[in-house]
Parts: C-alpha cells; structure tokens; sequence
C-alpha cells in the first residue's frame, strides 16, 4: 500500500467503522450534514460563481488520446451550460484501464478503502458546488440538488464502500488448515486468499439523479478493485465529470492511474452505453433508467452482471386514515417535490369508491380526492416555494406528457406553469391528478414518468390490495405508502409489501415522505419485483462484485 | 417457530457457530467425519443391504398427482437398479411450492436454519447407505463415495447455510431510527425488516457428484426460504432421492409442507429442465454440467439468477521439483481418482521440451513424460486398488472418448480395461495419457471428460503460463496445480492463478491433491473464468438468494 493511500485509510476508519455499525444496527446515522448551514457559508456562497466559471469552455479530465469533443447540456431552469468534454476512444480507454487495474488490485482493501473514503470527504466538501451541477443537469430545486445530490448521494457511496469493506474483509489474507491424521503428522497446508476485481465497471448514469444513483455502483466497483467507466446521460454530464475529476485527483496522489475512473460522455444522437455495455472487458454494469434499456442490457450484456433500476407504478392504498389534512398534507409534499421525477414518486394512489373512515368521520371518494388537490394547491400556493419544491422538469418529453395524459381521467387538479423569478424560463408545472375508475387499468399501470398521478376508485380495500398486488408484479415498484387506522389492515399491508417484494411506509403523516429513503437504514429497491434486480445497497450488490482466488501450499518452514 | 424447528435450531446451534467461525477462519474443521470407522460399524455393515432392499420397486416420495413413473439407472458396475420414481405434474408442483413457500417464509430465519441442519444430521448417519447410491449412480469408488458422497458433501451443505445464517442475520429483524431535528423533537421511525425467498428454486443435479455438487445450491436456496425442486440426472437419481426423503421427513416433522423440497425426475428422452428453467416461478437455478447446457440457461432462463458450474481445462505447469517421483506420485493419484471423471481432474500438463531441474538434476521432457507414466502404472498395479479408486466410468460416452482420443497425440501411457473382483461387468478404464508438442492446441484445449490427459512440450515455463493462461481465459478452469522450486518463479503462478481467477495448488508433493477442495477453507471455483460464474460457497452465493422487504412508520406509543 502507498503511504499516502494508507494515511487516506488511517484518517477515515473511524467513519468507516461507524458506517459498518450503522448497516448493521440501521438506526439514523450520517458522517455528511444534510444542512447546509453545516458547511462553510463562503463556500455555499461562492457555489454559484464558481459554477457559472465552468460554463461555455471545456471540462477538461484526464484521459486517453484520440478524443473527440462532446458536449450540449441545457439547464432545465433555461439556458444552455455550453461546456464540452473530452471523449475519449472506448477501446483505448478500457485498455488503460485493464493495465491500471493490476496495481489497484494488488493494493489491496485498506488502500482502495482509504481512496474511496478521501473521494467521498472531497466530494462532500464540493457540495454546494456539486448541487449547483446537479440543478442545472437534472433540474431539481436548489435545496434538493444539495441534499439529494451531495450529502445524501455521499451516504449512498459510503454505504457501499462499507458493505464492500464487510464482504472483503471476511476472508482472510492467509490461513493455516491442518488435518489431523491420527497417529500420524497432521497434514499442514498453508494458504493465501487474494480479492481479484471482476473486470471492468460500466455505470451508466442517469439525468434525474446523476450523483444519488451513480455512487453506490460507482464505489462498490471502485473499492472492490474495478476500474470504473461512469458514462452520463447526455443532458447531465457536468456532475458525473465533476465527481470524475475529484476521484481522478485522489488516486493520483494515492500513487494510482487516473484512468481508474473514466468518463466517457456521448451523445443522444451518438450514443455509446451499448458498444460499452457488449464488451467483453466489462463484467459488472450498473443502470438506472427506462424500463427498455434496462430490460436490453439484462438480455444482452451476457458477459456481464447487471444491476438495474428501472421503473414501475408506486402506489398509495388509502383504508383509513387519522386526520386527513395530515395525509393529505404529507402526500401534497410526494407529488409535488421535484415534479414528480424520482423513481419514488408514488403514481397510483388507490381508494375506496364508498370512501374512508377519518377521525372526523366518513369522508366521500371525491371527498378524498379534493382534499388531495386542495393540499397540493395550498402547498404551492407560494409560488417561490412552489419553484423550489417543483424543481424544473428535465426533458421536453416530459413536459409534453402531462399534456397527452390530461384526457386519461377526470381532472381533480390540473397542471399549471409557473414562472421562476430568477430563471423565467425555467420549465415548472405543478402536478396534474386525474380521478379514474379500477376498471381504467391503461391508465394507471404505465409508468407516466413525471407530476401526473391517478387517484383509482376501488370496490373496497381488498380490491385496492388486488390491483395493486397485480400491477406492482407486472410492472413493478420502488414504493408503497399505505394507510389504515385499523392494524389488521395494516398487516394487509405488510403482506402486500412482503408478496410484491416492495418496501412499505405505513400512515406517513408528518415529516417523512414515501419517496425518501436514508441510506444505512432503508434499502432502496428490493430486487424483487420488475422495478429493479438490485437492491442499494445490501450485500449481493457488494459481494457480487470481486472474486476470491486462492492459492495453497504444504506449510513452508519457518 | 413451530416448537420441533426450534428444537433442531437449538440442538445444533453449537455447530452453526463453529461452522461461522470456520468460514472465517477458513481453517480446518468439520462435524461429520470422512473416516468410515466414525460412524457405527452396523449401519456401515448394513448399507449393502439396504441399498439392495432398494433395487427393482418403486421409491417414494410425497408429491403432488398426475405423476407417471420413471426411472431406468443402470449401475456403472454393471446392473440395472430396476428403481421407478414418481414424475409429478411440474406445473401443479410449482403451484404447490409456492403455496408452501409463506409458511416457511414466516417461520423465519432460526427455524429454516434448525431444519436445514437437522436434514444434515440425518443425512450424515445415512452416509453409509447414500454411499452406495452414488457408487452405483455415478460409478465412484466405495471410499470416495462415502466420502464425497457423504461429509464432503454435507460440509457443503453446511457451509453454504452457515453462510446464509451470516447473511440474514446481518439484517436486524427491527430498528429504531432517531433523526435529530435540531431544537425540535426528533424525527422517529419504526422499522421492520423481512428477509423475503426469491422464489422457486431449481437445481439440476449432475450424473458424477449427484450430492456434492447439488447441496450447496439446495440448502443455500431452503435455508433463504426458497422451495427447491430437485432434479437429478437421469443416471443419477436414487442419491437425490434419499436427499429428498430425508429433506421431507424433517421439514415435515417441523410442521411445514414437505413439498418444499421436490423430486422432478426426468428421462434422457423426455427431459424436463429446460421447461422447468423457463418457468416464471423459477427464480434461481444451480447447475453442474456441460457448458453447452449451462450457457444455455444463462442465456435464456432470464427470470432467474443462474449459479453454473461447467467444464474446464484443468491445468498442471510442471517448472522444477525436488522430487520427480514424489510429484509424479501425487499426479498419478490425481490422474486416476475416479478415472479423471472429477470437475477438478487436471487435463493438460505442461512441461518444458528441453525438460527440468529436480533434486536428482536435469531431467528431460521425455524422461519426466516416462516418470508419470510409471508412477501411475505402479500405483494402479495392484488390481483392487486401482478398481477402488479408479470407480467406473459412469458413462458409455466416456469410454468411447477414450478410444477416440488416442490419435491426439503420442501415447506415453495406454488407458487398460480392469476387471472388478465383485462386479465383472463394470466399465472400469486406467489412464491415457499423451504427449503433444504446444503446437497441438485443438487436442488439448478442448474438455475431454474422462481418464484422458496431455503432457504438452512447451519452450519453456513462460511459453507454458502463456499457454495455460490463453486456454483458461477462453476455457476457463476449476483448478490449476503448478510446480516450482524457485520462489521467483512460484510468484509468477500465483499472478496467473490472479489473472485466470483459478484456485492454485503449489508444489503438491504428498497427501494432497490438486483435484480436492475443502469445505469451510478452500473455495470450489471462483466464478471469474468460463468454468463457473459462481464460487462454491462464499457470501455472493447465499445473499444473492434472498430480499429484504421493509416496513417503516412513525414510532408507536409503548
């Protein structure tokens, strides 16, 4: 181990072992602030200049020759960021990265571990940075380009470094094995157990969450001896590049070829995930993204173990509730926050057609239904609020979809633009909600990727649990919210969750919402069901990701 | 908990510790003795005959309707064991299955964990009677089918629970999660987490190693509660039988459905696996096989996580030794175990031309060729023994093979037909071995199941790692042995061992050999070359087999 890698991994192990307690234990626990009062007020002021310093000029990495320029990112908030990026020839660059792989390997775990961590600390402090990256890539609001793009996305990385920490460091380095042979000398084998990488990482990174859904893949890989390709979406490279950099720069100094972290940026109309992602090099490919190139790459990428996160239909049953103005409240923030564009959004909000029991009685379907518009309209009635909440959809496409879905149902809340003071063109729309009968099944089973949500007329509560038992298996889900005042109701629910294979949030009313999920504690996605084949994190994602090979000798004399 | 599963979790609670401990230690340790005498001398005296009590009627087993009869073994040693067993309707076993998969599901992770090792414990007093199934099944010898058939194979078994007990006991069963919410009070949530089975588990048992090979994907998959249907090969039955007998017995006696675990056996002209694995309750399949087949399944059973063992070009680099003739001692034993029918069974050894240094001086290529040959004659001079440990080829096929590969190359040592004492008829076949010049890659770079080896005249031990590193890679290998006395020369085998990811034996002079792995201290295959995608058993093998679905709420009032 280099000495620079080994006091990398003498300054971190303390968050390290914490990290390794907090899997186990899953109670709260965070080494970065989700505040950002908790970082230095110059830096977080200073994010913005130093952001608008790298517009229109190139971001330059290290990389291999033969590069061409790429480049074309527009802010959702409304102007384009004019930066290009090299990118470099694939071939070459898995090439280097094949030979760099040899010495990160024979590293060994505490160097590759102490590498990993310093990233993470630099990337933390770079959060302000980061986040403004992040919102003008992605389009979310400012507060969520913070948390969910540095501090939360840093967590995620962290919990993978220490699963990946927990998987090599049950095997031991070496081991004497001896046999007894009854009367005779036992049989005396010493033996070595080395961590061998699997080859080359492909983590394809998505434009919704370009640092939150790239750093579990990107460091389990990374500190289980990986060389990483993190290839971005087109319309969201900044943060990938950004994160790229800083990584190139720690491994540097650790003593490591740069090259072990490359970005490979394309383009829409040249895309390159599907010449990478065929390979042969690549062995491990992390995805976040549709639900058809996810499927593509399971099918296709034989070559390699594929960890996908696609998407599905999340879904809202509501039995019961205590004080509707709570839940209702709660689910305004779900719709609402980031327009609708997390992979947890919840989509399909089941209810009964004869309505609920509340503690203020029985309350009518439409009754329900008008109390959710009505919280979502009052959340956003503060249009600042609203824009920093909303965020800015990310594509065209997107925006185009709340239009074509408008005659799916029967509008309960209809969709509005709203005008950012500081970026007017900025493309905000609040949430549209379309009440439907169970019967509209098209309707609510596709994925409508965006604010757009349906609140579905059920016979009953088993009715609610049936179809949403049938949709989540055929289309799958990151999410389940469920209400119901009654507990064995609740254990309905439960057991819903537990056949679809989805986790459950049961009577969110305060300050938690579905679509959060906190790393070390919650695991995001089960792998069981069709919205994902992985779970972030847990130990397959981890242990999945390097080999134990072994060599073994007749003890040698001391 | 059903109270007789806690009895068994409690009963054998001392050995799932020591069984931990030993796969971290990875030194030697094991609860069921290899050695014949250990187990009580009547049963060991009895097994013969009930084997025979056995032969000419139906097995039975529980089992859903609409089953016909099959069967159709025919001893490697010369007899028909005239055994039918029950084929029942595959689709109305799944049904069942899944039915009886929530009760073991609930049960949780201590009950599974009791019955699973209760099975083991049975299945070791039953040794001596499984003994005689897998010799007349597979054609192993009587010692080695004892052993592997029996504690080898329940070691495996054990390992791989040991590693799942690890894995789900990892996830607390229920946390607290305390988020700090500055001068407020804090945010606190109650979780539940629920270690969910994939689904249906499907195991294809192999013709040589039906128990070896098919227990640890059986007890990983039960253990994470997963039903696992069984399905042995069609020459190869009566020991997976047994297993599932046993395996039923207990999880019956323990209050849960014994179709848990399920027989589908199949003929050679029906055969049922391909529909099995396409089945879309079919969620994990283990196999050991052809690689042919096994590429098969991982190119279409899609739904499903493939754990596939195949073929390899297992390989010997002779460097230097400092005794030829201890060496050549140990090879000849390697190369006559079970008449090279072994997954670990070496098939190309390479040597330099211009010959080796030994203790004795320089010996040349042809002289070290003369020197297995006469080691591997004089082992096998005695009849009895060589009919013991040779066993019989379990397949006309493989005697063929025999016949047709005389051409490859020059014969140093012809392959013999013996004559069994007690079983006349049995296909027993000494060793070919032939010499080829580096040249002849097609002779030797393709799997040539059976007593068939090539000692290949390199230009010199880096000419012999190129070679033997360029076959693996396309070929891939479950063991690679390799002799130096230079130690600089000994490093060079371990970064082969990293770079072809094939478990090394160094300089195995003695007791023992290339072609035997440990339980709890070696790793069978590593997963990282064409001749596996998975290791026999680490942490990727049993966390791979489960979810873990959560629940969470606001904190309940005490």
């Amino acid at each position: 181990m280099t000495q620079s890698a080994q006091q990398m991994f003498d300054l971190h192990r303390e968050i390290l072992d914490q990290a390794v307690d907090a899997i186990s234990s899953r109670s709260f626990w965070t080494p970065y602030p989700e505040s950002m009062r908790k970082y230095p007020e110059d830096e977080v002021k200073a994010a913005p200049t130093k952001f608008d310093s790298l517009l229109n000029q190139p971001f330059t990495l290290n990389g291999v020759g033969n590069s061409q320029q790429v480049g074309g990112e527009v802010s959702p908030y409304g102007f384009e960021l004019g930066i290009t990026y090299d990118q470099p020839d694939t071939k070459a660059t898995i090439a280097a990265m094949q030979v760099a792989m040899r010495d990160w390997r024979d590293a060994g775990v505490e160097a590759r571990v102490g590498v990993c961590l310093e990233i993470l600390a630099r990337l933390n402090a770079m959060s302000p940075e980061i986040a403004q990256a992040v919102m003008h890539t992605s389009g979310q609001g400012p507060m969520m380009a913070f948390q969910a793009g540095g501090p939360h996305a840093q967590d995620r990385g962290l919990e993978a470094v220490a699963y990946a920490w927990q998987a090599m460091t049950q095997i031991p380095a070496s081991a004497q094995w001896v046999k007894p042979q009854g009367k005779h000398d036992p049989l005396v084998m010493d033996k070595r157990f080395h961590i061998v990488p699997r080859g080359i990482s492909l983590v394809v990174a998505c434009s919704t969450f370009p640092t939150w859904n790239t750093y579990p893949g990107l460091f389990a890989s990374l500190v289980t001896g990986n060389p990483v390709i993190l290839k971005p979406h087109p319309g969201a490279i900044l943060p990938v590049a950004m994160t790229t950099r800083v990584a190139q720069e720690v491994i540097e100094e650790a003593g490591f070829d740069p090259s072990l972290v490359s970005l490979v940026p394309d383009t829409a109309d040249a895309p390159l995930t599907k010449e990478l992602a065929l390979d042969p090099a690549v062995k491990l490919i992390d995805f976040t993204g549709s639900n058809v190139f996810g499927d593509w790459l399971i099918q296709n990428a034989k070559q390699a173990q594929v960890f996908a996160e696609k998407a599905g239909i999340n879904t809202i049953i509501i039995d019961s509730v205590d004080s509707l103005k709570s839940v209702t409240a709660n689910l305004a923030f779900s719709l609402s926050l980031y327009s609708g564009q997390m992979c947890t959004t919840p989509q399909a909000i089941y209810v009964p057609k004869s309505g609920i029991e509340t503690s203020d009685g029985h309350l009518g379907f439409d009754d329900v239904a008008a109390a959710l518009a009505k919280a979502v309209q009052a959340f956003l009635s503060d249009n600042d609020r609203a824009c920093t909440v909303l965020g800015a959809l990310h594509s065209m496409e997107t925006q185009a979809r709340i239009d074509e879905c408008r005659g799916l149902g029967e509008i309960v809340l209809d969709s509005e633009p709203r005008e950012h003071t500081q970026f007017p063109q900025a493309r905000i729309h609040t949430p549209l909600i379309l009440k439907v009968d169970a019967a509209q099944k098209a309707a609510y089973s596709e994925e409508r990727f965006g604010p757009i949500s349906f609140i579905i007329a059920t016979e009953n509560t088993a009715h609610s649990i049936e179809l949403a038992s049938d949709v989540i298996r055929e289309k799958g889900a990151i999410t389940l919210g469920a209400y119901a005042t009654d507990e064995a109701v609740v254990d309905q629910f439960e057991q819903l969750a537990i056949e679809v294979a989805t986790p459950l949030s049961l009577n969110l009313d305060g300050g938690i919402f579905v679509n959060q999920s906190a790393a070390f504690s919650d695991f995001h996605a089960t792998g069981g069901n069709p919205a994902a084949n992985a779970s972030l994190c847990n130990q397959a994602f981890a242990s999945s990701r390097f080999l134990v090979v072994q060599s073994r000798r007749h003890a040698q004399p001391d």
